[in-house]
């Protein structure tokens, strides 16, 4: 049986200016543009590989080793993207296999557990799309795949740039200009680091999707949000990563993160995405920065209760000393024996009880972009391997 | 020795269309018009007795049994306004006793308990005013009053009205036409309740001065908020008041809520005043509209994790039934027997234990505004009375 195999990983992203509000829900177009930083792929990533084969029956995906739908409309546009660059391909070279007619086995894993709440499916449809495209050998640039993985996730769109990425919101209609750009290289600012505490909280949330589509339709706020204050906003965080000026970036990371969840706030019914844990280690990095005099250490919050908490290495002795200090009880510690040589770093009036709201932390930093391995995670046969 | 006095009563009032924000912070002029409830003084309500006398030597002011400052600036403005009305009274009539050259002693008392965490302020500076005006014998309306109560905290000036209360920011530079009007009195919409779930929570919140100003100085979206938003609500709430329409009303006052509590979270650092249990209190009256199939119960927070719920009489059974429901163990039922023969209201998928983070309920209802009593706080001698 004659089967095609390629793979590849994509990392997470974290915005930093936030992706809230599609104007097109069926092409995941956003309402403004967004910013993010990848992060390293050597803590949280997704292995895809895909194979196709006319051997294949079907087009089938192992998510995590479980067999999983590929039927939802946005998985089926981001294929039939593909599908469709590879016919262009094979139309201009005949003696190419026709693989865009062949169905598909797609193989997909995280290196971090789903449990930590922690929005995978970015990550997801950027490594679907790049293994395809580097299966089909598409000569499309990461600008224009990160097109059809917005398709799948909208901030997955942002997931095929290492360092600091853009997704430009565009203006027309059928979405061809809503694509991501890179903003700055990881080799600009390598040391941009990132603690992730994943909040421990067993209520449901709002998801994003049906959340930001509230938002749209209900926040009096939102439509000054868009218009008015992520545009400026967008500029002013460019200026400052080009600039490598931690503090600038820093407050305006603060800021849009407070603006997303003031507009959810702002929503009808209102929706809830900090909690008060969420909201004491708000403070503990405001106070951190207040008794420094300066911004070391900015906080960002998606559509959960986790914290992300961007700070530059140079700094990492002090944030770091702060959050083992705090949060040393929980575990993700284990590979960083260094923080116990930390001098810790407490502040007055807080509640040293804050770690009982936390389930573990993540110590990353600022990563690459998808990246092609000869790690495969399909047999020959065309099943999946299993782990 | 002559000594001369009078006594008022003051109500609480809650907002239902938010004051947040000074344009003016010494005159206490808002950034825009807000709209609020007078709740019953049978339930809360300050008394106050002014006394002026020749012989006594300084200014005095005995709250709730304590000796407490009369220096602020706020409060000597209050004093100071109301001795140059009496000023004039006094030239025009020179018969009159010269009480405008006379030192005051002034006795105040809550009937509610300072812990409750319920701002007095409103009631405090609104009892102030009216006891002094009384033994002024000023010839000014409430509105006229209620210019020199704001002064002493802003939204003390809608405690000078029964019912629905509009306080106008008016355009002045020197605040003249920034008064409380009433919108509707008592009689228009007398089956208007509320209750008033006290939120135990021992974390200090940012007071409301300081927080008002922080926002103004870094809310990106507050500038919308005041320019836009509320002032079409502004007019929405008013007309919903004149129909009686609580579906409305409800929606609004939620809102409008939200929308404070929204700025604030985009304030830098950002301003909480909602727990988690608020938000639980959010949702479950969410659910219990949802349940209805229409707005029969509508929340707001002021500057604090306190939940005042509004709601119609005829709506009673469901809406104290959910209550006593969920808060049948905290105290504050006693004086509500009839509840227990309420039909027990609850909703699947919501937290039992909220009643953990509330330390009482208090019922009550849409009230009056000041009223003169015989009720003296000072003796013949100008002491306060013990009580």
């Amino acid at each position: 049986m004659s089967i095609f195999t390629a793979s590849s990983t994509a990392p997470v992203n974290i915005a930093t200016l936030k992706y809230w509000g599609k104007r097109d829900t069926l092409l995941n177009l956003p309402t403004n543009s967004s910013i993010s930083v990848t992060l390293s792929q050597n803590d949280l990533r997704t292995l895809t590989t895909a194979a196709a084969s006319e051997a294949f029956e079907k087009d089938q995906l192992w998510l995590n080793g479980k067999l999983e739908s590929l039927d939802s409309v946005r998985t089926q546009a981001c294929l039939a993207d593909l599908r469709r660059l590879r016919a262009e391909v094979e139309t201009s070279d005949a003696s190419l296999p026709k693989l865009s007619q062949f169905k598909l086995h797609i193989v997909s894993e995280n290196n971090f557990p789903t449990a930590a709440g922690l929005a995978s499916s970015a990550a997801g449809f950027a490594a679907l799309v790049s293994a395809i495209a580097k299966l089909y050998k598409l000569p499309q640039n990461m600008s224009e795949l990160s097109k059809i993985a917005r398709k799948g996730s909208g901030s997955a769109c942002r997931s095929l740039f290492g360092g600091f990425v853009a997704w430009e919101m565009g203006e027309l209609e059928n979405g061809e200009d809503s694509k991501a750009v890179e903003v700055a290289p990881l080799s600009h600012w390598p040391t941009m680091k990132a603690a992730i505490l994943v909040v421990s909280d067993d209520k449901k949330d709002t998801p994003s999707t049906s959340g930001m589509q509230q938002t749209v339709a209900t926040s009096d706020l939102f439509q000054h949000r868009i218009t008015e204050v992520v545009p400026k906003r967008f500029e002013e965080m460019k200026r400052a990563i080009a600039a490598n000026d931690f503090e600038t970036f820093g407050e305006l990371t603060m800021k849009d993160s407070n603006s997303f969840h003031a507009v959810c706030l702002d929503s009808y019914p209102p929706i809830f995405y900090l909690n008060d844990t969420s909201k004491q280690i708000i403070k503990l990095v405001h106070r951190l920065n207040e008794q420094e005099g300066k911004i070391i250490a900015a906080y960002t919050f998606d559509a959960g209760p986790n914290a992300v908490i961007y700070y530059d290495e140079v700094n990492e002795a002090k944030v770091l000393g702060l959050l083992y200090s705090y949060f040393g009880a929980v575990g993700g510690w284990e590979k960083h024996e260094e923080v116990a040589a930390y001098k810790k770093v407490t502040i007055d009036g807080t509640n040293p009880d804050i770690y009982k709201g936390i389930s573990r932390i993540i110590l990353t930093s600022i990563g690459t972009g998808p990246q092609e391995t000869e790690e495969s995670l399909i047999n020959a046969d065309g099943t999946p391997k299993v782990a």
